[in-house]
């Protein structure tokens, strides 16, 4: 008899969840291993960077999504290596697996394009350590400006840059207006928290790039409109502690937030294979790594070029259909072999664009989906909807669900609460 | 025209709140100070510490409390030192507060009875953070069970030992029972968490000793059938990391809880005004401290025997009586002195005895009122209904009974998650 193949899955992302999910009835032994214990639902980060949603609501315990799919083991730990050519994984635990095919789900980390030593003046937006940072640094800007007497340094505590005008930026810069316009409105005795100014800077000549120009024109006018102050076409010179340096124009900050460039983890570079300029894995048609048939990149770590020609982005429902792809063409194969049909023909990727979207503020969002075109309330409910109907778990729906309503009807936030630790 | 008298709050806790509250309506200006931005509701913090609800829920920043009451400002900020003489109060952030009258809740630390090196190794629960870290060490300590080889070592991950068995260790022993005999069950896939230890550790002999015998005695028999290893009569010689010794008896464990005591914080210290064994401030009748009429003691801070000469207990509701005994004096003597009628006499405080209870686990507790005693599940639904009715915000209320009604119907825990800072 032959022994069950072993898939180890790096990371418990959109790609490494459904991965595993669509292997259920197929005869491996699977091993997910994440550093964390949790699936964090990254599209909604940013809510709790803006304290719109507290950490637990986007994250879920990634155990209990397989408490019942015993084929599966979760291991808590970090990966520290891969060999190709032993077939194994070491973790930083001091673990070692050996593996018969390995999925790569690794997901992206926040890039400076160099710059590295910005991180610490302008933290990016990826971890639920992050988010809570962010928070702090906004909440606390606002405590201090409420006791300050220096008239530059107040202004400077009430004001937020955030840096990169992608779907992260544009959602971060428009949250951050909103509290100071409505939510903080009268929590302060001495400081108007209207006055407070937020920048969202951005290097290429217009807003979300992805989409077409009315959508970029339609984004910069709500953004506006809710005080946003939006600079296209304006490159970061220096970011220092407190100070954003645009060349012609410094802009001192208590809350800097870098949404500008994400890389692939340092690992990629020491897997021996061809990566890109961001350290992204290059993935052959069928998701698998060139000359390694068993080893496949899915998710933002890969750069995939899809069957049809697409360059797939870097969207959970992509890294969902790569993990179902990557499923399909190891159970077809173990199942192949196990029947005694040799390795079946592998199936080619192919991106399905459902669409994609941004939120603008409280009740405006742009989307498009198959050649279509959203804007305003239409967009912000079709936002609301999805997001809610993907957060995994039906409890977390229901919170989620119940912040915003509150949120929505009342201009308050559910968990502006400063912690440390 | 007077000057309108200044009020200071030390401490945003049950007392501050329904002081400042209580004194809406009378011409006063009050400054309220908290080195945090948020309320706890402490009493459920337990629950934060046990996996069952998100910080957020049970946290609710001060301001937004206020936001509509406008003789209120909120200082986040830590008090350094009242100065009584010349009637200040300064704070770590280098302010200085003038005051016509002096609240003073500052509420009261985990103690350690003059061993205060254990607290490295056996935290106590009364921060958000301090919660956080114990529910960080519970998870974390089954997520290394469960690939550890070394069964001594296993053992040891899967143990937990509260110390102290007032209602704060009753309810965590039970709730860390049932994490691992439910929650958990499945999630793992070599350990049986359902062969974890727990251990309540109390030096009287009975657990909830502020009650009567018998329901002492079923408090320990439910958590028994729940699994939990109860030890009265049991001193805690030494607390090592990884280790309690209880003299006759030493205990491995990776999670130890210490919830055997509390102290005032060292400024009650400084006062130079009478204070008893734990540091708390011995208060006259009227809750003035001797020799001062316009200073004033509130809550767990306070030492108070009552006009009809009860101990005043450290709970909730005996705060807030308290903080709105305070505001009934100030504002009489403010109102009072403002229509040229003088110094009326002031009150003396009477605590109205409400009751009090603890839950044991997922449906049973224990309470009296009135002279009557329930328990079982009766109890636990009073206790359901008392704790979601007291929870400030109707938002937070309407999120914790979901929180609490999915937990009940699905074995299932909110907010499992393990985060670093």
């Amino acid at each position: 008899m032959e022994k069950t193949p072993h898939v180890v899955v790096l990371g418990g992302g959109f790609a490494g969840l459904e991965l595993c999910k669509a292997l259920r009835d197929r005869p491996v032994q699977i091993t997910l291993i994440d550093r964390q214990n949790h699936h964090l639902f990254q599209p909604l980060l940013y809510q709790v960077a803006s304290a719109g949603l507290a950490a637990a609501e986007i994250a879920h315990p990634i155990r209990s999504v397989f408490k019942k799919q015993q084929n599966v083991s979760v291991v808590m730990d970090e990966v520290s290596g891969v060999d190709l050519a032993e077939q194994t994984v070491s973790t930083t635990g001091g673990r070692e697996f050996q593996y018969d095919y390995l999925a790569i789900g690794l997901g992206v980390k926040t890039g400076y394009f160099g710059n590295d030593h910005w991180a610490e003046f302008a933290p990016g937006l990826k971890s639920l350590k992050d988010a809570r940072l962010i928070r702090r640094n906004l909440l606390l800007a606002y405590e201090k400006a409420e006791h300050c007497e220096d008239e530059a340094e107040r202004k400077k505590l009430m004001t937020s840059v955030v840096v990169g005008g992608g779907p992260t930026g544009v959602e971060l810069a428009g949250a951050f207006a909103e509290i100071a316009r409505d939510v903080l409105k009268n929590d302060f005795r001495k400081i108007d928290t209207t006055e407070a100014k937020v920048y969202l800077v951005e290097a290429a000549p217009r807003l979300l790039t992805m989409y077409e120009d009315d959508l970029s024109d339609y984004t910069r006018k709500k953004l506006t409109d809710i005080g946003v102050d939006v600079k296209v076409d304006t490159m970061v010179k220096d970011i220092r502690e407190g100070v954003v340096d645009l060349g012609d124009e410094v802009i001192e900050s208590a809350n800097i937030v870098w949404a500008a460039g994400v890389e692939a983890p340092a690992i990629t570079k020491e897997l021996g294979v061809e990566i890109d300029r961001g350290g992204r894995i290059i993935v052959d048609t069928d998701l698998s790594v060139s000359g390694h048939k068993n080893v496949f990149a899915m998710g933002d770590i890969a750069h995939c070029i899809d069957q049809a020609g697409v360059r797939v982005p870097g969207l959970s429902p992509a890294a969902m259909q790569m993990g179902r792809h990557i499923a399909k063409v190891i159970g077809d194969e173990v199942l192949g072999i196990k029947l005694g049909q040799g390795y079946p023909v592998r199936k080619q990727f192919r991106y399905f664009d459902k669409g994609s979207m941004a939120t603008i503020g409280r009740s405006a969002a742009v989307a498009t989906s198959k050649g279509l075109k959203f804007t305003g309330f239409i967009a912000w409910l079709m936002w609301l909807f999805i997001h809610v109907l993907f957060l995994i778990g039906f409890r977390n729906r229901l919170a989620v669900m119940l912040q915003w309503f509150f949120a929505y009807v009342r201009t308050q936030r559910g968990s502006r609460i400063i912690t440390w630790g």
